[in-house]
């Protein structure tokens, strides 16, 4: 191989762009709209990565904390991994026959559903607890792999995972290409996203932020050791539990939060109370036709407190139907 | 400016050295002494970077941890967050006119070390809630920095940040360099440390995993919101908690790790336990010149069961006197 002195000159045009440059030429967030919502997130990109700019946040800085459920993909017509749940529990009977005789088992098993909605969530928090304890995390991750190349969205007839939002599936790539460090903060099983937030998202295990339990950690006659998942909770990753859970496992402040729900309010003022160029965003279902419309009556991401203070404090309110070309991938 | 030929084939041969190349003209780890100890961490580092390698490791994969007190800073003559909480109890006694009338503050306050010592553990335990709970996460994170910015080690007369170990902050760079991420896993408080480990060991505060209190999100009158540390404990990292903490804030094993004591003990066989290349270190305080020597019957680090098993499975010993030339920056 024989280095020409135009090859060269490729190599150094090439290496001597600016780096956000590299972008200017295609548009980063090809699934968003043109409109007020789509020019607040590229202003505050634009912002805070302008070096010798007043607003200019350093990259070790570019916390960014994102809600998963109604935010990242569908929560809809039941969290995700309440479906997992009840489809495991199912699962598992074989080696359960004692459920049979047992509320809110037979409930399930059998299918019937008034008698199920008769125990009502204390019974659902049982169903979760059986899919969630009594097996090793590596089991418990094999299980939720298992579940996804099998199970179907009962509407869109797809795999869940493939019901993530295309346009922040945009947005995160887009922030991560402007050196900002993105993080999942969300209300559900932290063991239950990590599965598969790497493949669908691009973030880590280590930037997975959730709800977790205890686990006991314990040696096998050979002195292997695994840990087991037990039924008691050790965090709950949710409304204020947000900002003590980014205390907690992120231990810096983020300067752009993205919720969309009551559960997300907390998180939302924790990251705007901070000082220097904050983004807070909501993403509000308003599309029944693409996907779901519901705000403030809902039981599933009910989203009426956090709505009030974005409007009267000026955050980025997403309307799903216009501000979005497409919703799934 | 001109591109001159010669300026551009500097640069072109800059740009097509492979990066592993580069750090082989100087050593990376100065301050080990020559042997078998430091050989082991060269040729594993080595092993799981060498692409196309039956041991490559992808980088991503690369997850390190360090224990914290006695692997890469020092605990003795006791633990330096025992010492600051002691000083801080101190140095709030004068908004606590009861402390003196109260155990065990009366006696840290009268400086009387029997009546103290009568207190116990338990004692302990309540002036160092005393120093680490009642006020927001961002006072505490203040009277940390002050801390260091004026207490002294009592034997080493310097502050106590500056008792890091040289030769294990060449190994986290070291290993940096090669694309490992390096995460401290300590039984020390993660806010405690999360205050002054990026500037001593280049960890980010997203990287420290430790035990955790719980906390409080409130808002004050004018709706600003502040996380208050409460008593209560949310999660203890050592021992067995070690592992629950990785799986809880890492979300993958590691391939190395790194200890001193048998608080490191499950860590050290969680990380051993996971297929491909493995590394377990052990740091045996043997200086007492230099540093400390202890082990077996410690009171603070004592290192006696993951010694044992360290010998049966030929984990590496790291022998302070023998393999580090120099002990402190």
């Amino acid at each position: 191989m024989k280095f020409t002195r135009r090859f060269m000159f490729a190599v150094l045009s090439v290496m001597f762009l600016p780096f956000p440059a590299a972008f200017s030429q295609s548009d980063p967030l090809p699934s968003w709209n043109d409109g007020a919502v789509k020019q607040s997130i590229t202003d505050f990109v634009a912002k805070v990565t302008t070096q010798g700019g007043a607003d200019f946040v350093s990259p070790a800085e570019r916390i960014v904390v994102f809600d998963n459920d109604g935010t990242l993909w569908c929560e809809q017509p039941i969290y995700f991994q309440a479906a997992f749940a009840l489809d495991r529990v199912k699962a598992m009977a074989a080696q359960h026959p004692e459920w049979k005789q047992q509320q809110p088992f037979s409930a399930l098993l059998s299918g019937d559903g008034n008698a199920l909605a008769e125990q009502g969530e204390k019974g659902l928090l049982t169903l979760v607890a059986a899919a969630h304890s009594g097996m090793t995390t590596d089991d418990f991750a094999t299980s939720v792999s298992d579940w996804l190349a099998t199970a179907k969205h009962p509407r869109f007839n797809r795999p869940y995972n493939e019901l993530t939002y295309q346009p922040m599936v945009e947005l995160l790539t887009y922030l991560r290409a402007n050196g900002f460090k993105t993080f999942i903060v969300s209300g559900g099983g932290v063991e239950f996203m990590r599965v598969w937030a790497e493949k669908a998202y691009g973030i880590p295990p280590e930037q997975v932020v959730g709800s977790t339990g205890v686990t006991k950690y314990q040696l096998d006659a050979a002195g292997k050791p695994s840990l087991l998942k037990t039924a008691r909770v050790q965090f709950i990753d949710d409304g204020s539990g947000k900002p003590a859970g980014i205390n907690m496992m992120i231990g810096r402040r983020p300067i752009l939060a993205f919720g969309n729900s009551d559960g997300d309010h907390q998180m939302l003022q924790w990251t705007m109370a901070g000082s220097g160029p904050r983004f807070a965003g909501i993403v509000h279902h308003t599309d029944a036709a693409r996907e779901y419309a519901y705000d403030r009556p809902s039981k599933i991401g009910q989203l009426d407190k956090a709505w009030d203070e974005a409007k009267a404090k000026g955050w980025t309110v997403v309307d799903m139907k216009q501000d979005w070309k497409k919703v799934f991938p």
